[in-house]
């Protein structure tokens, strides 16, 4: 335990830039012995998707990207106005309904998630025209909860459940953070699973209870709800269904979806891991000796290697290295070919002047 | 246009590393010279994606990803046995009728695509599950079509839009790949907006003149059928209206999808721009160039800059540059801290024994 202490702090320093020179430089020269030795698994926490290397770029990101509370915002805004839309127009609206506002509510969940059963539809030129105004707001909403709420959600929960997995094994805290960053998209697809299980579960016992569905046509209603399909054949009519059932229809359709996506993550994953592994595994050639040598010296060092590797893994481009080269250019003030701390000196005047 | 032929030999050189050895090595040199002076936006084709990077790993990619061909093989696949399903149990199918296979197709893609309308629903408990098996299907179909053929489609037209958009000014075949590699994203959605505009028009038109809707009927029906909503109130009901229903709701609600998908596209793009813009432009410390100094020899050579930015970017992970490192070690036999030559004649016999 006292050395897996001791190897978050190292991972600290090593993602962290800013931290004091003196603790940096340890972790900087431990790090490269390490490379010459250790196996990978020991000393690098991947943080995959990008987010987290660094704190500052984090920061830049936590700026421009839409965080949880903002989907939570939106989300109450979208169903408040709607709802207070669809409670002022009711008598523009047919079908089988119940309580007015709770009517409305339904009416935009039902619209906003695409299920659209029919048992509710407009029935004037104006219900119609907010109907198509809130079906493509209520996509555009829907596709910002899946690319933020409900990959964050998952994520909250995958140290209890790695914890439960493991549970008769004697494992540490850092040991889950690993476990969990190795297989990151694995168990989130498996928690995306059971939750959807779940869910299927709940809503065809509901269906059976309340709506007095029979059992395979309570399972119709509950696949051709979380698909968004909804014929409107069997849906909800009675008042305590549609309590339920915007609860529920927003949560699984929501979760159905995520499911496809994490399949897509899956797969992509897997075919990325073949590539890096027929990259790094094929027999290196004189030819591709020649063209990692980018400064031309006669022999490829180990950072030209990386280079050469990571392009041919597809993670960068030409474009990449060529930007960060015209800024190198423009910082290495004597032209010495490395920068060093008298470059610094001038450059950031230089820079400014710009 | 003497030169722009020259660059893009060029650029096929830089490409591809298995292109002859002295053609390459002329190559490799002039792109170092050219990193020290030309403006980036001379010398790089930019392959965002990844793709095309290099002729060998996109081999790799042709493997293991989906072809268009696959995605129309799987799409007549599912049309075909839906319909043939569909056909034989036409009695447990109850709703406004037609023709018999018409209807199978008509409610084979009215499921697939999870709009849903109501006005064909299964009847019976072998329908009722066929349904339903057909509807999740039918989703991961249209992933897979999101993921492949709408965006290899759209990308076949590019050049045509570009061609179109510079008509009167006098631009060479190579501006117009360079520009649709700049802003491909860009091309892309606004493609996708045109032939959107274009299939709610004829949808909306089509319904007016065939089904007998009126305008705001008609406009309210395309709505709720390409967001794949599907009240089910207004639908095609005609012979006529079904065959053209089969084509325009699998084109217009794939359409929508990849919409929203291109304008998610553009935001992450645009904030991918911010991040990099911000790591490049922001000033270096002595802390920076002490944490990029991988092989501690005081001073940070132009590819060490390279790997740290992008890291910095969140391109690369300190993951995949220890799985490198790691080969190097390997690859690196007499211990040079560099690879050479003489390196590749023994490795190469190591790594079979592995």
């Amino acid at each position: 335990m006292a050395q897996n202490s001791e190897e978050q702090s190292l991972l600290v320093g090593l993602l962290d830039p800013s931290s004091q020179p003196n603790q940096n430089n340890t972790t900087k020269k431990r790090r490269y012995s390490r490379c010459k030795s250790a196996p990978i698994a020991e000393f690098t926490l991947p943080k995959k998707d990008g987010r987290g290397i660094l704190p500052r770029s984090e920061s830049i990101f936590g700026k421009f990207h839409p965080s949880f509370m903002k989907v939570v915002i939106f989300l109450s805004l979208y169903l408040g106005v709607g709802t207070l839309c669809f409670v002022l127009a009711k008598n523009q609206i047919k079908g089988e309904k119940t309580n007015g506002i709770l009517d409305a509510v339904y009416f935009c969940v039902v619209t906003m998630t695409t299920v659209g059963y029919g048992d509710l539809v407009p029935n004037s030129t104006l219900t119609k025209l907010l109907a198509c105004a809130f079906v493509f707001m209520g996509m555009a909403l829907v596709g910002l909860i899946l690319s933020n709420a409900a990959d964050y959600l998952v994520e909250k929960q995958e140290v209890a459940l790695v914890k439960a997995l493991n549970m008769y094994n004697n494992v540490g805290e850092f040991d889950i953070l690993k476990e969990i960053e190795t297989n990151k998209i694995k168990y989130k697809f498996l928690l995306n699973l059971s939750l959807l299980l779940l869910l299927i579960m709940a809503g065809t016992i509901f269906l059976t209870r309340v709506e007095n569905l029979d059992i395979v046509d309570a399972f119709y209603c509950v696949c051709s709800t979380i698909t968004t399909l909804g014929y409107g054949d069997k849906s909800f009519s009675t008042e305590m269904g549609r309590i339920f059932a915007v609860f529920w229809i927003l949560t699984s359709t929501i979760c159905v979806a995520q499911f496809f996506l994490y399949l897509a993550e899956l797969y992509t994953e897997h075919r990325q891991n073949l590539l890096v592994k027929w990259v790094l595994t094929r027999k290196l050639t004189l030819v591709d000796l020649e063209a990692a040598d980018l400064d031309d010296n006669g022999a490829v060092g180990s950072t030209e290697f990386v280079i050469y590797k990571l392009k041919e893994m597809g993670k960068i481009s030409e474009e990449d290295i060529a930007l960060i080269m015209r800024e190198f250019e423009n910082l290495d003030v004597d032209q010495s070919g490395t920068l060093s701390a008298s470059d610094l000196l001038l450059p950031q005047s230089s820079q400014a002047e710009k």
